[in-house]
């Protein structure tokens, strides 16, 4: 895994056929620094560590992932031990081991040329992911268009849903971008502590698409909307229950219910490949408990007394009776309901 | 204001008859170091930048101030000038406000003798608010321990209401350490960014007090509390409006909503003094919004792009409606009506 600093703005993933790129995401927005992974092992450790993030993003990396190292080995017991390790990355994001089934089976489907099957896949996966990101984001903003009042809205979202989570202008800032060609918009972005996403990977997305923008700490954020000062809160997804639960980065649950108590729209949008019908509700979904240490530093600095215990669930399940649309680029679920998230799904 | 550093720990807050020494909140736990404060404008200092806080030990900390300035100049103009001065360090704490005015009457009921007026005022207030805070704190964690299902419970608290912000253990980490008086309790602490007084304050002060804790990032609180893991919500206040309506640190209100939605109690515990009867609702609470670089920084590195506009209210109004008790020194309103604030106020 070389890393090599770049002077002019960088994609965040780049596929040449052999080597995946992508922007450090650990690094933004300090320093904008390109990784070259080369097979699963260092496309997992990214993973892991948050270099690459977002469901839709995730997917398609473990997908690049696996093809890299079916090309340094084309065999099923290479593909197999993989699979198993890229699918171990992260456990709570749908289209991780969604990613790593259909490049599986693909690879599997064609003995003999199993790492351009395998490739193939992945490109596909990767061209569908940016084809979804262009209709659900148009699809959620037409949703809300037509809800909210006329005029320039403020819309909250959290983490980070956009073009560093997913392909184009990504999920739920994708959505928000799409609006905001439409009418004036301001994005409230919450700063989605402990790694802060949103301070750090939303706003630098912002300011780079022009999006009027503020930042705010995640527990400022039910007052704001108490006070009548957000107009909907929008979000990505990342694994969505048949019944229309959603799992989701950590506080999106809280942000739904001050969303409800002030009678605003909570949109959280995403492509078809974090929906999981096999999962009854989100009681099902893994919730991955994360390093204390994320808590307890930020840049490096400890911010309580050293080896304090720390709760840190990277993720929280927002009930489906409290989202007032589901997107995906099949459609628009609302209200959410299992008729209305199979038809998305 | 000296500084010195400080070897055994020492006293949230000293009045040794003519100087005020606090312990510097902005630098704990890293160190302990104790500021010596000799009139108003250094009090002031310390108010508005956060070395002493909470709303309690705000309003001692004020009146000590006014003592301490009219023991240099004893006439009218100067308590008017220093009065003033005290009055705008803060807005949205009641105690402040209270505390001023109390040893401003008292000052100016007593010709000829205001200095030694305003200090017997001022260690009045201090008395006061240490037998507030035992009292209180017994009432709460009584309240609770009738309601809570037998055996070791799991309370959530947001920012500090401790040692560090009323007398003796606090307003609602008192309630909270005298339930650990009565059964196993394990403080979840929020970590109350922007300026984490939770990670900073609440687990020194628990790690001093033996109190079992674990510490979490606000956003984390809701999903803990849907998930079954909480048994009530304890918080202080910084004012109380004639209905109930709460004003405390931004973060409260969510974790108000999460309770109420996962059917737990939420506590909120305070002195009287925090009470303003004055004021019908929270609506006519004023809300200070404080400086953009308490969201950009953490321990002086950045966390956003720089010059990145920020919306940072450093409070927030929790509807009456979502308060299972308000506790005082003077009883527990429950439920929570303009009848039972008013009966302990």
């Amino acid at each position: 895994m070389a890393a090599s600093p770049c002077t002019e703005s960088p994609s965040p993933l780049h596929w040449d056929g052999t080597t995946l790129r992508i922007l450090d995401q650990t690094r933004l927005p300090a320093e904008e620094v390109v990784l070259e992974l080369h097979g699963t092992p260092d496309t997992v450790e990214a993973i892991k560590r948050l270099a690459v993030r977002g469901a839709p993003m995730i997917g398609i990396a473990a997908a690049y992932g696996l093809a890299m190292e079916l090309a340094r080995d084309e065999t099923p017991e290479a593909l197999e031990r993989a699979a198993a390790l890229m699918a171990g990355a992260r456990p709570t994001a749908r289209n991780l081991a969604w990613a790593v089934e259909r490049v599986t089976a693909a690879a599997l489907a064609a003995p003999g040329r199993m790492a351009d099957a395998a490739r193939e896949a992945a490109e596909q996966i990767q061209r569908e992911d940016e084809a979804a990101s262009a209709t659900l984001s148009r699809y959620g903003a037409e949703a809300l268009d037509a809800v909210l009042p006329d005029g320039p809205v403020a819309v909250m979202t959290h983490c980070n849903s956009g073009a560093l989570a997913a392909s184009g202008r990504g999920t739920g800032l994708g959505v928000i971008a799409s609006l905001a060609d439409m009418r004036p918009v301001t994005v409230l972005a919450c700063e989605a502590r402990p790694l802060l996403q949103g301070a750090r990977l939303t706003v630098w997305e912002c300011a780079r698409l022009g999006l009027d923008h503020q930042l705010l700490v995640d527990s400022a954020a039910a007052g704001l909307i108490a006070r009548g000062e957000v107009h909907a809160v929008v979000t990505g997804f990342d694994r969505v229950a048949a019944n229309g639960d959603v799992a989701n980065k950590v506080g999106t649950y809280g942000l739904a219910l001050a969303a409800r108590a002030a009678r605003i729209p909570f949109v959280a949008a995403g492509p078809s490949s974090s929906v999981d019908l096999r999962l009854g509700t989100g009681a099902g979904i893994e919730i991955e408990e994360r390093d204390a240490s994320e808590v307890l530093s930020v840049g490096g600095s400890l911010v309580s007394v050293a080896g304090t215990r720390v709760r840190n669930p990277a993720f929280d399940v927002t009930p489906a009776a409290l989202v007032w649309a589901l997107v995906t680029e099949r459609g628009v679920a609302r209200p959410v309901s299992a008729e209305t998230v199979a038809a998305v799904a």
